[in-house]
């Protein structure tokens, strides 16, 4: 395989997670000890950084490596992020010339992109113009993302420990829940718009001698609403005290939202629906129907960042699929790719990291296959179980500095 | 000093918090070692454990130290809780003449009472009652509240961890908003209906070199919609990603919530209105007046029951204001007080435990005072800082099995 020598650029881009920042450093780590990467340039904000060549030298910027292990344990995109969608090849050939401009002045020969399915897409379209620009560059998507939605790799860097936030502050709620003896429903609305990964997490807890919600719906299941208010019925028949976990994302069978009634109409630049509700819409439901005490809680942001419970697999698995990534494209000259874990053992548990071609990978969603969920739908199975649990071990903490992590700042 | 021989009994009462269970630890702990104390009793769920005479023997369920490390460690009130409020004595003897047999019965010369305001009332209540009795009993206070709002204590077992979650919850949500270049305003809405300790801590990060919300706001503090949009607008100026943090109790001067003072208008898919928070409130406000992304978060319940991020400082104290309350009422025969903490020392910080007449407690709000808030009444002051700060030294972390804390069920 012929060496390429030059420059290498990396970026982040998607929504935040408690792992892109370690992948980042796995990319660092990776791209310093190799000789065929002189510098490493980080674009901020994404592709946005390269088309307003936005760049900065991560050489200079980590120069020991107390840095990179503090960027390592540090919530969000360090490098920033962008929304930005590619334009189709043929009708926005401007922005990929741009692109090609940019790296030729700075001599890129790598590129390595961390981000989710829409990131994937951008890889995947400037893999498809560099193919056939005589211009000698590899190119190579790292997955992130804490839905797990992304298909041909077991799991997705940052799923773990945003599958740990929720499994252990739902072990806190249920035992906040347990005090009153007065018959309560609270509803725990988790992350998760078109797949119920994130919720499965917070239904652990009966599969390791712990408690568990007395139900947890997903996004592949239709929502029925009767079938919902049995559960709650029977739930109060055997404790005062029910608990309830549904991803954002569930939906009656007719297709619309159970949260859709707030903000209807309302789209992303990737003409996703904004959510938010489903547990709050539920609330207002159980309220007519029993009448008794309801509350609903959204788990909100700190599921996506909340870098201080960081799950230790995750980490270091996220610093390997980095560093893999270096190793793909400078030693085995590969282009056009996705890195992606593979589970070669199940007990014990064993990955190792390959790539797969990322134009077979932009744009799908994998779901919750029908035997990781009960017959009823309203909870997770045992192999579910078996699934989630290896991605959730080990407490990877962050430095803390008078009572607070010491977080990293680009 | 007359020794009183016999047994005791320990409850918990009021919404829960991390550290009410390491409190009872102390209790546990003090009583366990007492020659006085033959046996020590939990009621279940407060006082209404013993009206209904739901007692449990805890010589009997905590066989081991690793049992109670485990407590010490679990959140929310491992006994339960209520939210009872005991009659008048004049109108409701019969009620105290329950708990007097039931206490014969069992022969309980010692009660411990950890709970917040509320419950300081019922132990105020109960000492006056055998006061006048001719049973010899020694009744004793010992507070919890993440508010941190009851007077003649320094601070409350409790506020350390809570302050400290948010902190650091805090600390993440600013990197998780840093990530896109767009502007966008963050509201996030923390607990504290009277009182603004909770929303203190999140500005902590000033005064220790880290991030800070661009502004935070406090119920002592009228709210004035002008002022927060002249706050926001500044914010814009300087950085895209603002972040605003508010108590849920914030007030305009007219004294009407913010969280109650405009109705959103939205509806669910059944049609029903629901009022909003203070934060979802100003999402409203803030989108209207200057036509950027917002979005609001509310931290909800894991503010009070993180025992994943506890504060070692507010465990190691709430450990031992428990077993300083068994030692008040065994060794010095003292009733009729709540425990509390005095600050001897600022800079170290340190602290030694001390009582006063619970009557003087019961049904006072502790409030923020003027010299903690700045000028503008969006921000906290370094004497504030210097309050807080040693609350939230130390990390208390609970034990891991399978992943997940494994948390203390009676």
């Amino acid at each position: 395989m012929k060496k390429l020598r030059g420059n290498a650029i990396v970026g982040q881009s998607g929504g935040p997670t408690a792992a892109i920042n370690a992948t980042l450093a796995g990319v660092i780590r990776g791209a310093f000890a190799d000789e065929c990467i002189v510098k490493l340039y980080g674009m901020l904000n994404g592709i946005e950084g390269i088309l307003r060549e936005n760049l900065v030298c991560l050489n200079d910027r980590f120069a020991s490596e107390e840095e990179i292990s503090r960027l390592e344990h540090t919530p969000a995109a360090a490098l920033g992020s962008c929304r930005k969608k590619m334009p189709d090849i043929s009708t926005g050939l401007d922005t990929y010339e741009k692109i090609l401009e940019v790296f030729q002045k700075h001599d890129i020969r790598y590129f390595f992109y961390i981000g989710g399915n829409d990131s994937m897409d951008t890889v995947a379209k400037l893999s498809a113009f560099f193919a056939n620009r005589g211009y000698d560059i590899r190119i190579i998507g790292v997955p992130k993302t804490i839905d797990n939605d992304l298909v041909l790799t077991d799991h997705t860097p940052g799923y773990g420990t945003a599958a740990k936030y929720i499994a252990v502050t739902t072990q806190e709620i249920i035992r906040d829940c347990a005090v009153y003896n007065t018959p309560a429903v609270t509803i725990v609305e988790i992350m998760g718009r078109n797949a119920g990964w994130l919720a499965a997490a917070a239904d652990i807890g009966k599969y390791i001698g712990r408690e568990s919600p007395d139900a947890v719906y997903f996004p592949e299941k239709d929502f029925n609403m009767e079938s919902f208010f049995e559960d709650v019925e029977n739930a109060l028949k055997k404790h005062p005290n029910v608990l309830i976990a549904v991803s954002e994302g569930i939906r009656f069978a007719d297709g619309r939202y159970v949260g859709e009634g707030q903000q209807s109409g309302a789209v992303d630049v990737f003409g996703h629906k904004y959510l938010s509700g489903a547990a709050k819409v539920l609330e207002g439901a159980v309220k007519e129907r029993f009448g008794c005490k309801v509350r609903s809680v959204e788990l909100s942001l700190p599921q996506r960042c909340s870098s201080h419970v960081a799950s230790e697999t995750d980490l270091c698995e996220s610093v390997m699929i980095g560093k893999a990534a270096v190793a793909a494209a400078a030693d085995e000259g590969v282009t056009g790719v996705m890195m992606a874990y593979r589970r070669i053992s199940e007990k014990p548990y064993k990955i190792d990291v390959i790539y797969s071609d990322v134009s077979k990978i932009a744009n799908e969603v994998k779901e919750l296959p029908d035997e990781y969920i009960n017959e009823r739908g309203n909870g997770i199975t045992a192999e579910c179980a078996d699934y989630i649990l290896p991605l959730i071990q080990g407490e990877a903490y962050p430095e803390y500095i008078d009572g607070v992590p010491s977080y990293f700042i680009i």
